[in-house]
């Protein structure tokens, strides 16, 4: 699947909630681009370019844009939601490229992905760099309470990114050990965005937990929606990356929908595929699986409840123009599935 | 190479300085065990299992005993310290694993590496985990200045390692170039180790610098010694792990000396079998070349004025038992390689 944004579309019309976000804060982000481009320097070539080729890629900053806006909404100032908001796209950066050396990946953002281009090796040391640099803008906030935050997240992730990898091809993964994986490897990052960017604005309490709440359910969301493009979403789209989840034996919320609804032929179909042994051919087979027990529809469905939750932990927090941009994101990341 | 102590020999007679120094820090080395284990506990199997493989194969703890007993030295105490020290050989862990993989190593301390045990992929993501739980535990600590030391040493650390990557196979290195790499990847944490130890002891000004030297040159002798026995050391013991650094298109010290000093159907041999073209008879000689030079002999000297630096900069700080042991380490990390 692959934690980013990458399979986001643009639909016609209106500018996207992720759009409105970003104008909203177009001189935080400004900074924080700045910040960015400032801390991945360093003498040895190899790291900036390979890191300018992941985070100039066209990411869409989703996760800094939550902690800029929990910081702002809250009557957070200055620089230190902006350094929070770089160090958080760094970890989420360092993460990416040690998923690609992991999935042997070979795109991300519509690229040839680092690892291909500069090989595992680099990938996985430059991820380390940006990884490291990203507790070295933490440090610059001085503030212990976001490092607490982050560091707990970080290894947080990294225990799901490890469940991930133990599940791989056990095909009989269930709806909650899926949902177990999700919840760390992608759901801990939005929370702690969200979470600190309320702690930097000076608010650690219920306005904290609060937004902890919103980044986790909106990540769930996320991850949801992206698991039912990587089969094409509801209307079977074949865009990029469509496919990825299951030549690399990643039972994801489809697949476990598909399968808990089969008759004994079918599941006898998803263990083979999902333990190991896969053709194109079966993609076919279980893209025609999962459209007769309306496998994605129902993981959206999943990813709606997710989103709605979201939104509603927003309600107690200050009304403004960031909540509002805020709200709008859950809606936005399910519809990108239609 | 491997910046593993994974080489140091038991030699008859006397313990060693690192022993009596764990002697000497006993209660707190024990303390410092049980917050490992402790911190790499995780209900994903595959993490304390893959950290435990590693950490518990037997590496000395040099380098948290050098935080230690900086700490120590200068009247530190409590338990900030001994998460210090715990932090510290989570990120030489985490370093290790990420070695491994680059490296493509098959042995570590003796036994199997992690990598081969578990793959590529678990020694990754373990090394990410272990990694974030040692800001967790500088975390604990509540100090940012050591988070500063500890961050910073972290990047200059991946820089070392991608800067070694990008030289791999590059015959011309030179000894100024191989010198930049070691100070980044070894020498860093063996310095922030130590200074970290001091700004832990409440003592961040003229003691903290003195320690940081103290480490960078403890670092850098400790490095060229381990290169020199990558060679067999002065004696060309043929031990364990011995021709790594040749096979991986290594340029080390011994080689620069080797190199160097040869005449232009050596510095032919060398182009080639550095650049890599590499048989096994090449690696003998290799090893005749350097004998012929004294490469070793003039890798061990330059470890050996790296070593008296070390020494050196202990002289301004309080004369006490931790002073004394911490001043037997260099000669025993020379003197290892005899």
């Amino acid at each position: 699947m692959g934690t980013a944004a990458g399979q986001a579309e643009q639909a016609p019309g209106a500018p996207h909630a992720v759009d409105r976000l970003a104008a909203l804060l177009a001189e935080d982000l400004a900074a924080v681009d700045a910040l960015i481009h400032q801390h991945m320097t360093s003498p040895v070539g190899v790291i900036p370019n390979l890191a300018t080729h992941l985070i100039d890629a066209g990411g869409k900053r989703i996760r800094p844009l939550i902690t800029l806006a929990a910081a702002r909404l809250l009557g957070g100032g200055g620089d230190g939601p902006r350094k929070l908001a770089a160090a958080v796209e760094f970890i989420h950066s360092a993460t990416l490229l040690h998923d690609d050396v992991v999935d042997v990946s070979s795109m991300r953002r519509g690229k040839k992905s680092a690892n291909v281009v500069w090989g595992n090796s680099a990938s996985v040391l430059v991820g380390d760099f940006l990884f490291a640099r990203s507790f070295n803008l933490m440090v610059e906030t001085g503030d212990i309470q976001v490092l607490d935050i982050l560091a707990r997240a970080a290894s947080v992730i990294a225990e799901g990114e490890v469940m991930q990898l133990a599940a791989a091809n056990d095909a009989e993964t269930s709806r909650e050990r899926y949902m177990a994986i999700v919840a760390a490897k992608t759901a801990a990052l939005f929370a702690a965005a969200a979470r600190s960017g309320a702690v930097a604005a000076g608010r650690p309490g219920e306005e904290a937990a609060a937004l902890d709440v919103y980044g986790r359910e909106l990540g769930l969301a996320f991850q949801l929606v992206d698991d039912a493009l990587d089969y094409g979403g509801l209307t079977a789209t074949m865009g990029k990356n469509v496919g990825d989840d299951f030549r690399e034996g990643k039972v994801t919320l489809p697949v476990v929908f598909a399968r808990d609804a089969g008759d004994e032929a079918e599941r006898v179909f998803w263990r083979r595929v999902m333990g190991g042994e896969r053709t194109d051919d079966d993609f076919h087979r279980a893209l025609s699986l999962m459209k007769r027990h309306n496998a994605i529809g129902l993981t959206l469905e999943a990813a709606r409840e997710h989103a709605a939750q979201a939104k509603a932990a927003l309600k107690s927090l200050p009304a403004n123009a960031y909540r509002e941009a805020l709200a709008d994101l859950p809606d936005f990341v399910v519809d990108r599935a239609y």
